[in-house]
């Protein structure tokens, strides 16, 4: 997976992500904050420039965070705020900034507030996270019991000439720490350290082009604006290409959506939404917004499909019906695939393909139904089929289209993959036969 | 997600891994090699004391490396040794190292052999693989084109003394880099920098009893064991628990199979698999070796416990059929749940979950049926049924059990939590009813 910047990038607050936790040098765990920071600062025109894992072993975590000190302007710590005997990152904070652990009322008031709205009694061991470096500013924490803490050093006695820092402790738990970053950091940090120019970003997502056929494509419209300073990326996923314009200065916003508009008029057919929308929200949504009902009759992918829609909340308006058939007989039971049809093309076959999509439009009454025959491997091939080969069918009003693909990889991959193109091609056929313009979908 | 230790961990190598490139710091994608590498190594008895990622930018990765290399025993770079512009690792560590970059014929030999066995020709930029540091081992790669490279600095001009490091390179791919580390890397690692002592652990697999009861539970039979020096891990995930065991010295085998034998003993009814084992493996396996046949019928989790279950390879001679009713017609239509159940309890409720569960036993002519009915959320709450509330039906010759839960969690954290407490009810039936002992299954 590339990430490719045509363009310059701008320096800004040097920031600096140090995660600790013996669980993560242990690959107990992954560590997701890493991505999330960094993708939300970067969406927001910030750069971090390093990111540290260490374990809660009192000197390696020392060392880190003065290393962090001595460079950054930001220095974000996560982990190790929590009221066990290995959460030491209060403490050892405070060791190093000569500072003292003092008592916060306010803070032991949320945790029994947090604890009696759950009716569940304030256990003892909680108290130690009301005791927060002398001077700390509390970020709250609106999912759980530990406070983010907050010490803006000026001067820093880490860094060369005393250069002020900013240092943000947080909780390591994903559900605590992501709306306090978002909700308490993000307005200090904006306060704190102000983009020197106004920023614009915007992904699109787009399906059904590769890579550098996109880059192809897109060299001619985005020149112009490459060339006055915006930062042109591609983020080949699998099945997906991310295209991303980055702008900086007054016309950010303009010159972003100006982008965004050429990219629409040249590649318009690919892009299937922006920022993190996936296939299956606009599939859903592309369903709903023109009242149509999907049905999906899924073989080797064994649900991956129904899976991945029934993420989408709401989507029990567009999906009420899905097949995991597996077998043969299910196949002809549940969806009435002729057994002659199963007997002398095989199950994994263009009309095998397209009699469970049919079946499955008809059994359940619905407008759009996909059908999806493979071999998912490792075992399974056949003559003149190797593991890897589907045929993926979408059944509609105006008839029935098979594609037959070669996803020759991992078990698990193959249905990530066969998922994303049966979506994409149901998603055409929808957006063709609607009655709503593709342009009002974004 | 906590982990605790009891017992001591043992110093060795100093070991720090470099994951170097802008779409980590950019947030674009998310760094699997850390919890990978850390967790190869950790089963293997070594440690890992730092992590970090930089961009690709020449200042920070140079100085992270020249970090790296003054304090740690080896050191492990990923990523930047492709073919493009900003794979830059190569020149710069040679540059770092004040060695020259020389042309090594049989890795040339290695890039055509894989672009000719893929019947494509050779792309000319791929000759700047073959340039390696002077002095530089080349490690095999057979999933791709860039080698790894090693260096055994002795003397390692960065570190105090001249202390001696191993410099370890690999590409960022990890279906490259995962094969290299076990292939050509572990060996070179065992013959470089022995283990003192003999190492074994072992990790098992538990579910139906929260983390502090299986404490509990363990701390009687294992006392003995952690007081003579073996490590004792317990890892919270979701509707899961890991118990590992940790032991080094001449008897680390032993202890840690004595380990096993009492830990089975004493909460054996609550361990499902050993080592990275899931519940759906479990669950596949279980009923294949007793010749039992699954079916599924989902509503709230959507295809999820369906996607899972044919993920284990092989899931075919198990699962034949399963069904996503989202709706109440397909629920009546599919599975013959009557109207009447439907109206009167509501489509939540535990009559409609056993009628889902039997009519899939039913219809599919399966051993075993799960049924799931419940609110994934975010909306669809009823009076008496907030959002999270969930019945699970396993239907067998025996009789149908249905267990009700709150699960109030997002969406997606739903289905995961649900498909869990699904598939163990499931299992402790197959155990139950089957012919085969519990005790044979690991």
């Amino acid at each position: 997976m590339a990430f490719v910047l045509f363009g310059s990038t701008v320096a800004g607050v040097t920031t600096e992500i140090i995660n600790t936790g013996s669980e993560l040098l242990l690959g107990r765990v992954l560590n997701t904050h890493q991505q999330w920071i960094c993708r939300t600062l970067a969406d927001r025109g910030r750069t971090v420039e390093r990111q540290v894992a260490v374990t809660d072993e009192p000197t390696a975590l020392v060392a880190a965070v003065r290393e962090g000190l001595s460079r950054a302007d930001w220095v974000i710590v996560t982990g190790g705020l929590g009221p066990t005997c290995d959460d030491r990152t209060r403490d050892l904070v405070a060791g190093l900034l000569g500072r003292r652990l003092v008592h916060r009322p306010e803070v032991e008031v949320q945790i029994r507030a947090y604890f009696e709205g759950r009716g569940r009694p304030v256990p003892a061991r909680t108290r130690v996270e009301s005791m927060v470096p002398e001077g700390a500013e509390v970020l709250v924490n609106r999912h759980g019991t530990a406070p983010g803490l907050a010490l803006w050093l000026e001067p820093n006695p880490l860094r060369e000439g005393g250069r002020a820092s900013w240092l943000v402790m947080l909780p390591g738990p994903p559900r605590e720490l992501r709306p306090m970053f978002l909700g308490e950091v993000m307005p200090r940090l904006e306060a704190r350290f102000p983009l020197a120019e106004p920023f614009a970003c915007r992904t699109l997502k787009t399906t059904g082009l590769g890579e550098s056929y996109m880059e192809e494509r897109l060299e001619g419209p985005l020149r112009g604006l490459v060339e006055a300073g915006m930062d042109l990326g591609f983020c080949a996923r699998v099945g997906e290409v991310d295209v991303r314009f980055v702008a900086r200065g007054p016309d950010a916003a303009a010159v972003v959506a100006e982008a965004e508009r050429r990219t629409r008029e040249a590649a318009g057919e690919h892009v299937f939404g922006v920022e993190d929308e996936t296939l299956e929200l606009a599939l859903v949504e592309a369903c709903k917004v023109r009242g149509l009902r999907l049905a999906l009759a899924e073989s080797c992918t064994g649900g991956h499909v129904a899976n991945r829609v029934t993420n989408v909340p709401g989507a029990s308006a567009v999906l009420h019906s899905g097949w995991v058939t597996y077998a043969n007989e299910a196949k002809e039971r549940e969806l009435g695939v002729p057994a002659a049809l199963l007997g002398e093309h095989g199950a994994v076959s263009e009309p095998v393909a397209r009699a469970m999509a049919e079946g499955a439009r008809r059994m359940a009454g619905a407008d759009i139904a996909i059908g999806i025959t493979g071999i998912a491997g490792p075992s399974g091939a056949v003559e003149g089929k190797p593991v890897g080969t589907v045929f993926i069918a979408v059944a509609h009003a105006g008839g029935t289209s098979v594609a037959r693909h070669l996803n020759a990889f991992d078990r698990e991959t193959f249905k990530y993959v066969t998922a994303q193109q049966a979506m994409a091609m149901a998603l055409r056929v929808v957006l063709g036969v609607g009655l709503v313009d593709a342009g009002t979908r974004s």
